[in-house]
């Protein structure tokens, strides 16, 4: 296996790219080897080198505890719960949050086998039973496994007083009724609110 | 700028990666720093220093000449002229080519400003000239500007005396007919063989 093998080999196994893509992406550096490849060789090994998981929400970031926790003019009461560091980054985008967010790392899972104790669940119990939260966020996606997880997690909350909320399902912003699916259309209908 | 955030930048510039799919392959980067992450810079800087440009066909290998040039059991008076690396790479998965190559790094776009002397040609002319050719296949892209660099090719190998000959056109294997574009059918019409 060549150098260049080795390079596909790798690459290929990146989501969203595959064997095709790959020898089309290392084409690509190989053309621009001092300005691209080598630049990215560096980057990833710095990155790799740098990045550590927050001890405190879980999230990934080149500093420990993370930007997010230390981050005075964050309210460090309300967290909010996604499953991924992805679903955190997305909510950041947003610019909208400005509380702290706690990383599941993963969703409940029958199929996959993985249960409570494989997700950073008794960490989140045990920050509110510490007392340092008021509300928790479930953020989870919508699919059944995103939701059996939220439920589970409503559950071990609710002893611990903390008030226990989600993020509003319904019509997507920009969506267009005729295009969307019945359960989100029967959603929005049931969770109307006064104009 | 964080380590990470370089690393999204860097990554996007990749074709088939924009910055939504550069960063979910950061995080799954991330998330598997030791077996993937690592060795995939590793593998980034190795062929960016291994690589090298075949001064006989162009290819791009690590050797110098390439293994295809310096194959013993390659007819080296059979050159498939291509316009780039990946079309080389393309017709060598077919394993059915026993010839050599020459790769002229592009094609003539009067939009792009691309003309002969920017291309690998007068190099081809030299090895028609030199006598070392015999059989030069055509093998540029069937688009307007792949079909003039053949027929500028072409006509400046007229005079070396070397055979020029081209890739057929018509139905591509698997085609339904109903499903083809009417300059494809035309062709295949054409250029119909006896049974």
């Amino acid at each position: 296996m060549t150098e260049i093998d080795r390079l596909i080999h790798l690459l290929a196994q990146l989501p969203g790219l595959g064997p095709r893509s790959a020898r089309r992406a290392v084409l690509h550096l190989l053309k621009r080897c001092e300005g691209l490849m080598q630049p990215l060789a560096q980057a990833l090994s710095d990155a790799a080198e740098a990045i550590l998981v927050c001890g405190g929400c879980g999230n990934l970031d080149t500093v420990e505890p993370c930007r997010i926790c230390m981050d005075e003019g964050r309210d460090r009461t309300t967290i909010c719960v996604v499953e991924d560091v992805a679903d955190l980054w997305a909510l950041e985008r947003t610019r909208s949050f400005k509380g702290c967010y706690h990383v599941l790392g993963g969703r409940l899972s029958a199929l996959d086998g993985i249960g409570p104790e494989d997700l950073n669940i008794s960490r989140l119990v045990g920050r509110a039973e510490a007392g340092e939260m008021c509300e928790a966020i479930l953020a989870m996606n919508l699919t059944v496994d995103g939701q059996t997880t939220a439920h589970y997690i409503a559950d071990r909350l609710a002893e611990t007083g903390v008030k226990v909320t989600r993020l509003a399902h319904g019509v997507p912003v920009g969506g267009e009724l005729d295009y969307l699916d019945d359960g989100t259309l029967e959603t929005a209908l049931r969770s109307r609110r006064k104009v």
